[in-house]
């Protein structure tokens, strides 16, 4: 078994032409896609449509060259479109492919092994409280498990769209009034998807969570999440890379925790682990060996940045959303020297308090 | 003479409260201040008004210290004041204040130099063309002969505030219907001024300038230039700043060009020649012997950085003097650890198109 | 005794030189001056700074005339100036000022009486909650007892800056787990003044009123309030404009709520109420009458008008305050010619779900 | 032959869920339909993908209800869609279908006639000039010659797609320096749009044009022009909307001019031209008679609005294409009830310096 993933910049958020072109050369086996990760150039927020315009260019290519309806390409394949490419984030996907069968002897190096699963259906009520945290790391630890790593320690990125279930106006109210408001909102759907990503790998321990820790106490978190969450999702969907022996192919897997949005000294560190050498910026010809980039930005809430105002979270004509990703993407190409790096923003419990994950895959030689 | 310049982190564009403190405390003279430079959290464009309220709270303070009008205190005293925190880039401002004798015998290190001058008012039809160049290149000649400094390459920093003398609706079409129309705004005002420091450095000829290249041919350009314009001001407000061996103090400047915004490495380069070694992030501790960082940041027309499409250009939400001010401000704090830091942006012909330049003073041991 | 208000366009924030000019030629005595209520053209939000640089300049100006303090002349008259001149929104201020001595004998036709207050300081504790409800009443009770006004009907305008007293996030977090969280904040402050203006003029019934109800049941409103909330405002400062028998002068204020933001009948019912008649859109010289409009905006939280999708609240690059000022500023200026109006967004509790207040002052003959 | 006009609210840019219904029960013939008409919710501006995404749905059910390819559907229907839906204005498309045969008689009251024609492709140094001009107003004269309206007073509605072909970054230099620089771009576009609609029409004498004039002389102009204009696009498309003797139907067209974005005068009398009696705002009831509103909007370049200073030019946080939308589309919304109106922006020659063009599309007892 091994995994394939590809970086493909992007002229538009339906620009498939280069995806198409791969298809075409027998680059991309359609097939064996299992995921696309990626960034559009929309706002990020409650008006991005470019995502919904991504979508509806995937889901026209893969129903026609898989002769499946639209809806059965949603089921089959995950897709996570992150809006917002502000500053110097170039639009790009990364699609991910897997294909052969699971080692079973196991191979010297470990390489990059990718699996996915979901959560149950989520009630809106159980969003944001443990019920959520202890499904989420249920899901993984099964799927970590069927990988085949040596150690939690080998899983490295633990990407995760939430669940955001609906609920009427009316049974908001009831909530409230019953002293356990519903907390099916992205925040509180990050927080928690982060914090099963932190119990399942033993960050955290069960006896330390319990509802009003979560989206309280920043000094719980996973060192692997990277969450989005989607209003009207029901389930959370779940897909953790890891290195694993048993899992063939060129490329692996390393992350860190970036504990501000300037923390460059912990790129530099996942950068050696993925046997790359960088003391300042990588050359363009070594950053050709990374394939993937997904980090978590954050305007840290308590206003400063080393010490010194950030005025990112006052700003009433430009969210701090917006500001982070720029900050961050920055930041991360000026180490990376490519800037089709995957910034998501919002990142509670997802690191330290004003800083982030991030994980790189790169290839081996 | 020596000159102090001294670093202030503001908690809003009036925030006076640390100056007042220090000309109680002897740490500032105000009779000796030439110039203050500084960052507000405004938006930088034309409805920026933290300008006038920095400004407001400047001529307040100084006008009750000396004892002379607001108007005095104008006339005085060089205020540069460029909106525009984004990002992680922290609202401060830097005092320059300079006293004592030049020194009659050279010093053995050479120390930071500061000059002031204007030049004479522009007809709205000089401004970008070669009139305003000569002139601005005039006045610099002057203020650098007066510093007596050794070479050319011992001048490191031209801020200047560029004029943009109105004129009428009238005026306007006349000139358009003349065939030379009237250039008086911010694009032209910068670029001119530009020109003219580098015509004054020597790094552009007399026989390659003409109106035409003024914005158009962009392979000419100042490496130490720093120019924003202001619609209203008829004459342009000059500041040069150099190292002198006949110049006292422990301070001293030096400059590089940005190639473009991700360029670290030349970050790394001004600060080797200033003595302070950095090969990733300053510490905190070397972060304290830089006193200010003044760079011009850009989006490349050419829309790509590093060969990947950027959206900064056409994105009709937000400026791209808005992002280009908070990648160059992420970055250059990735590398100094301090976010106080000077951009000011659009930088035609400062540094190379799609860079701009950079020059920073730093305390000597 | 009598009021004049007198309306003044700005050229900019701390344009005084109208101002200036009235006091200089006696139109105005700055001693009898009691309110200045003005829009800025700011963005409304927490770094609007457009207000600071207004009152900066007030400050300068009355302090010189009446040769007190800058603090003096805060304690003295109150200022209400609100940022966001969305659309065709114009900035200007509206100068109330007073003089002469209260009638013995009522006199025929009702007059323009204004009245100030301030309610005690509050605690974090007491904002959005019954406590500041009832103390905001007692003092609207009280002024409205001093006016001599016939009855609370002739009660049409109670314009409050809200408290919102400060206080520590550890003091937030005991409050949550306490049960009884902090609602010292902008949305409470404003909710329980309008609330509290509602109850002093038996809008609203004490039996009605419990800390639940608060932000929360739509159905309670003021039909007279206008509040907008300060950050670390401790009391709320309160003036209560009315027509008496007892007051001298030309102006009157009449008062209606709008259901929505398009209701254009109900400026034509209070125009009519002012005996100024019109039908679609005054005329130029009808305009001049008219010296205030105040006004309430709210994006519907249904997020519909007239049964049509608005998507206001969705616009993750607009902020609804900005659009709901833009909207409601451009209705009434079809209607009063005059686009000099005074808007002030988010209604919670002024006027029905979805709509607002309205107060306008116009010339009598 | 007859012209049917539908109008549809959406939920979602991709929203064709009713559109589909209507094909499904009959009351729309997809192979009849003619063209769609459109508001969006994007920022109106480069990187709004609304638009796309409308197409990418529009072109899918079209695709598959005919039996044609998606380049067929774009060939064979005008897609005028329009992003931007400030404030109250409300998502919806118009679906314009047309059937039968051309009545040999007149009949005794005109209808609603539709007719589209295309210029013929433009170079790049036609633009903005009197070439440009030219060419739409042949081609509009020949729809409405075609169309057998009575006179050119009985055509309302000159719908375009403004051509703007692409040039080299060479090309452009190269223009410049021969002193007639390309105009190839949205201000010209239209400009010269609209004089050719203005020359059609005979509202514009050939003598009175020449290449100066354009998006210079604003006293030109059309009363019925609506034009956008779209990067890219080679020729301009054009749909005529007029009412004829020989077309049937129940749909009348008229039009007018708004002086200003605050003219409700000149909605109420397009009203009375469609028999639809207003005097203040339509009710509910009335409002459904209205099939279609087109209307353009400008911020006045002179930067005021009767005779106050409106900041909508200088606002660098939101641009003044969003704000004249958002203030035209409340004010007619207020008179007209339904916010489901097309507004348009930037009215270079359409209507007055300040003003734009109305058209209104209602049902015929």
């Amino acid at each position: 078994m091994q995994v394939k993933a590809i970086k493909i910049a992007t002229s538009s958020p339906d620009d498939v032409s280069q995806l198409t072109k791969y298809m075409d050369d027998g680059t991309i086996n359609p097939a064996d896609v299992i995921c696309i990760i990626g960034k559009t150039e929309g706002n990020g927020g409650r008006n991005d449509f470019t995502r919904d315009l991504a979508m509806s260019a995937f889901e026209s290519l893969f129903s026609a060259r898989l002769g499946i309806s639209r809806q059965e390409v949603i089921d089959r394949i995950i897709f996570s479109l992150s809006g917002g490419c502000e500053g110097v984030v170039s639009p790009h996907i990364v699609v991910f492919s897997k294909s052969g069968e699971t080692l079973t002897d196991k191979r010297k190096e470990k390489r990059l092994a990718v699996g996915i699963g979901f959560t149950r259906a989520f009630a809106p009520n159980e969003i944001g409280r443990v019920a959520q945290v202890e499904e989420t790391a249920r899901v993984i630890m099964q799927i970590v498990s069927d990988l085949k790593v040596e150690s939690n320690s080998d899983v490295h990125l633990i990407q995760m769209k939430g669940a955001i279930p609906k609920f009427t106006y009316e049974e908001g109210l009831d909530a409230a009034k019953s002293g356990k408001p519903i907390r099916s909102d992205m925040v509180f759907s990050r927080g928690a998807s982060a914090l099963g990503a932190a119990l399942a790998l033993g960050e955290v321990k069960p006896t330390e969570l319990n509802d009003d820790v979560i989206c309280n106490d920043w000094n719980l978190y996973s060192t692997t999440a990277s969450c989005s969450a989607k209003p009207g999702l029901e389930r959370t969907e779940i897909m953790v890379l890891a290195n694993s022996p048993y899992w063939d192919g060129d490329l692996m897997i390393e992350h860190g925790i970036l504990k501000d949005m300037l923390d460059t000294k912990s790129v530099i560190d996942v950068l050696a682990k993925l046997n790359i050498d960088c003391n300042l910026q990588l050359t363009a010809k070594q950053a050709e060996k990374i394939v993937g980039v997904f980090a978590k930005s954050e305007a840290d809430p308590r206003g400063t940045i080393h010490g010194r105002r950030a005025t990112m979270l006052t700003d009433d004509d430009i969210s701090d959303t917006r500001y982070s990703r720029c900050v961050l993407g920055a930041v991360l190409s000026s180490v990376l020297y490519d800037p089709t790096v995957y910034i998501s923003t919002r990142a509670e419990h997802h690191g330290p308090c004003g800083g982030g994950t991030l994980a790189i895959i790169a290839k081996q030689e």
